[in-house]
């Protein structure tokens, strides 16, 4: 992972629903190697499919990873689905990076964000 | 947060789908007094609610945290949303724990899990 603190850190923003999430929970083997260079690739390629709105990402060191990605509709995702390299990496994942894995897609309903006002609070969304 | 090792990590399995999902992605702030007491509190609490799934949980350190909680149908969602201890305190982490944070409710339509099996691949859901 290259979690280098360029910018400050922000979860992506609520968006006007319906959109679709799809919440990948990991746990990794100890073998990693190729995964940060494959991981920078696939951040990079998500960001070229029509209708990819953000992606977050949380890693316990030594324990859950979770990765969400948002998009704009079932399209987008399936698009994204299909992507060649991105197939080629969930290959090389179960081969080689993930002790376990569960993916979970899904329609938003609803959603809201907060984000902390000069005098400590304001919400939006 | 109280993440003893105490048994292996594993991501919550694959359900039959429909369920739901909620999505909450934080940024803390610098005072986080109470914040692991609370939130072992509602831990606890939330597996009293009929048609609760499971949790998953991963936190950067420095950076984003992301919880993800399982219901089997809205109603179940509806419950743990209004409970009043709950309430108490998301109030609190608006006005003390968190600098910013977002709140995706979903309904999640497909699902699938993978755990890699002694020769190195068992898939599952």
């Amino acid at each position: 992972m290259s979690e280098l603190p360029t910018a400050p850190v922000a979860p992506v923003a609520a968006h006007e629903p319906p959109y679709y999430m799809a919440v990948f929970t990991t746990v990794r083997t100890q073998d990693q190697s190729g995964y940060s260079e494959t991981d920078a690739r696939l951040e990079q390629l998500v960001k070229d499919v029509p209708g990819f709105l953000g992606m977050d990402h949380a890693q316990t060191p030594g324990g859950l990873g979770i990765t969400v990605g948002y998009f704009r509709d079932a399209d987008a995702l399936t698009e994204w689905r299909s992507n060649a390299e991105h197939r080629a990496a969930q290959q090389r994942g179960r081969a080689q990076w993930y002790q376990s894995y569960t993916l979970h897609v899904a329609k938003v309903e609803r959603s809201h964000g907060f984000t902390r006002g000069p005098a400590g609070g304001a919400a939006s969304g």
